[in-house]
C-alpha cells in the first residue's frame, strides 16, 4: 500500500517510515511537475535520491489532479490544457508529457494518463472518456522510453459494467503489467464500488497486480481485497491523523475529546507502534490543542502503523486463504466498542 | 542550554533530540499552567513522564509569559492576576503559586517567580521591582515543599548597575543553587547587554552555576561565556528554524532563496546532522516552499545541531582556557562570506 507524498510524508522521515511498516510510497506527479519541477528532481538524481528513500516509488500520471485540482482545463485529443491551483500559471499534460514527467522522476511504478470523469456522469461522456483513455494509453506506450519502470494501466468506464468491460477488454491487449481500477471513491457509495470492481476485475490478468486507486477505509481495504484487489493508496491515514481521528483496534476515536484530557493509558494499549510504546492519550490530546508539530507526527506515525498492520494482516490472511475470516475477526473488534 | 518547549520541542521526538546533542530542555510554566494544566501533569507522573524526557528539564516561573503574554496584569503583593492569552479566563499566579505549579510540573531545576520590568523603565520603577523581586524570592524558599529539584534565584535590576547590585546582593545570602540574570535580551543592544552582565556576574559566586535567560545569538553566546555565563536558553535555533533561516559556519542562510532550487549541496557541508548528511539544499528548499511539516523539522534538527556543537565547542575551549581563541574562530568563518 503506497503512502502518498509531495516530497515526504507529512513530517516523517524515511528512517521512520520504514520502522512503520511502510515500504512504497506514492509521490503525485502533478504537485511535483508545478514544483519544485520534474528537472530539478532530475538534475538532483530522481525522487529517490531527492527523497532520501530507497524503497519503491509509485508516481500518479497527474491526470487525477489536474481535474480535481486545477482551474480552466481544456481537453484536447492531446491532452489537457490547465492553470496551476498555485499561482494560475498555464500548463500542458498529456499522455506524452506525463511519460516524460515521471520517467524524469524516476519512480519505480508509473502510471498512465487517463481521462478522469466526474461522478454521476451519463452513459455517452463515461464512454468518450473511456475511448480516449485507451488512445492515451496507447500513446504513453509509445512515448515511454525508460525500461526500468513498470508502466501500469488504468480501467476506468465510471459506474457502467459495459464501459468498465469495453476499457477493461481494450487495455488488456496492451500487456501492461499492472492494471488500476481508476474513477472510484469519487462519491459513490461503498455497495456501488464493490458491484464495479466486482463487474471488472474479471477481465483482468489474474496474474498481474490489480491496484484500487484512492481507496480507503480500513473495511474498504478488506472487502477489495477479499474480491482480489492486490494495491491501495489513500490519504486516510495521514489526512486523519492531522485532524486528531486515530484508527484502534476498538475502531476510530477523536484524540480532541476531553474524555482524554487526563488518560494515561496508550492510544492502543494493543499497538506497538513508537507513539503508543512511548505516549499516553492525555499526552497526545495536550500536543493536539496546543497545535505542537509532533502531534501530527506522532498521530501520523500511529495511523501508519494500523495501516500496515492491516495491509500484513491480510497478506497472511492471503496465504493462509482466511481473509474472509480476517475480515470477520476485524469487523468484531471494531464493533465491540470504543475504549472504557 | 535547555531547549524550550510548551510540551514538545517543535516536531522532535526525544529520541532525537539526544541525537541532535540536546540534553536538557526547558518548559514554560505559564503554557503548561494552562494547557493542560499542572495538576493533569502532575497526575500523569510529572513533565519528565508526560513528555518521555529522560534527560533534565529547567521550568521558568511562569513570570515572563504572565508579563509578555496575557492581559489585564494587576500585580500586588502575593503575586500576579491575569487573564489567559488563550480564552480570557482570570488567574493568580505568585511565589507560592509559582512554586506549586512547578512542583507539580516536577523539572529537576526550577525558578523564582520574579517582577519582570519593560525596557526601558524608570529608576524608581526598576527599584521597587528589584525591592519586590526579593521579598518574592525569600517567599519562594518559604513555599518550597520538594527537597528534589534545584531553585535558582533570578537577579533583576533593569539596565542599572547600583540596582543589578542590590538585587545580586539581597539574593545570594539566600544561598540559592544558581543564579540567573533576568530582564535582559528585552529589547537592549548587545553593548548595554554587556555591561550589565559584567556589572552583575561579579557579585554572583563563583562557584554556582549563572544563567542568562533568553539569550540569544551565537556570538551573544560566546560573548556571555567569556563573561562567565554558564547556561542559556533561547528560542532562537527553533524559531528560526521554522522560518527557514538557518545557521551555517560559514553564516546564516535563507533557505526559501531561489538560489538554492537546484542545489545539490548539504545545507552545511561541514555539518554532520541527520539534515545534512541526508538532503540536499534543493530538497529542503522544496519542503519549506511547499510547506510540508518535514522542513520545520528537519531545519530544526540542524539548527539544534549547530548550536548544540557550538556549546559543546566552548565548552572544550573553555577547559583549555582558550574561549577567546574559539571566539576569534568562529567569527573568522561566519565573515569569510557564505557559500558559493
Amino acid at each position: 500500500m503506497p503512502v502518498g507524498t509531495q516530497g515526504s510524508v507529512k513530517g516523517l522521515s524515511p528512517h521512520e517510515l520504514v520502522e512503520t511498516g511502510v515500504r512504497i510510497i506514492l509521490a503525485n506527479t502533478y504537485h511535483l511537475y508545478l514544483r519544485p519541477g520534474h528537472g530539478i528532481v532530475d538534475s538532483l538524481g530522481g525522487l529517490h535520491n531527492f527523497m532520501s528513500w530507497q524503497g519503491p516509488i509509485l508516481t500518479d500520471s497527474g491526470g487525477f489532479q489536474v481535474y480535481s485540482l486545477s482551474r480552466l482545463r481544456d481537453i484536447s485529443e492531446d491532452g489537457v490544457h490547465f492553470q496551476s491551483h498555485l499561482d494560475g500559471s498555464r500548463h500542458f499534460i498529456g499522455p506524452k508529457e506525463a511519460m516524460e514527467i515521471q520517467e524524469a522522476l524516476g519512480a519505480d511504478i508509473i502510471m498512465t494518463f487517463d481521462e478522469c470523469v466526474p461522478y454521476p456522469a451519463d452513459h455517452e461522456y463515461v464512454l468518450s472518456a473511456v475511448e480516449r483513455t485507451t488512445r492515451w494509453a496507447d500513446m504513453c506506450l509509445q512515448h515511454k522510453k525508460r525500461n526500468d519502470q513498470a508502466l501500469f494501466g488504468i480501467v476506468q468506464g465510471g459506474m457502467y459494467p459495459d464501459l468498465r468491460e469495453k476499457s477493461a477488454r481494450e487495455l488488456v491487449p496492451m500487456d501492461f503489467p499492472g492494471y488500476a481500477l481508476g474513477g472510484l471513491s469519487v462519491g459513490e457509495d461503498s455497495e456501488t464500488r464493490h458491484r464495479v470492481i466486482e463487474e471488472t476485475i474479471g477481465f483482468l490478468p489474474e496474474n498481474k497486480p490489480v491496484y484500487l486507486m484512492g481507496v480507503g477505509r480500513p473495511e474498504d481495504i478488506i472487502e477489495a481485497v477479499i474480491q482480489g484487489v492486490d494495491m491501495f493508496d489513500c490519504v486516510m491515514p495521514t489526512r486523519n491523523a492531522r485532524n486528531g481521528t486515530l484508527f484502534t483496534s476498538k475502531g476510530k476515536i477523536s484524540i480532541k475529546n476531553a474524555r482524554y484530557a487526563d488518560d494515561k493509558e496508550p492510544l492502543d494499549p494493543a499497538c506497538e507502534c513508537y507513539t503508543c510504546t512511548h505516549y499516553s492519550r492525555a499526552y497526545l490530546r495536550h500536543l493536539f490543542m496546543a497545535r505542537e508539530l509532533l502531534a501530527y507526527r506522532l498521530n501520523t506515525i500511529h495511523n501508519l502503523w494500523f495501516y500496515m498492520h492491516l495491509i500484513e494482516g491480510l497478506k497472511t490472511a492471503i496465504k493462509k486463504d482466511q481473509v474472509e475470516e480476517y475480515g470477520r475477526h476485524f469487523y468484531r473488534r471494531q464493533n465491540q466498542g470504543g475504549f472504557k
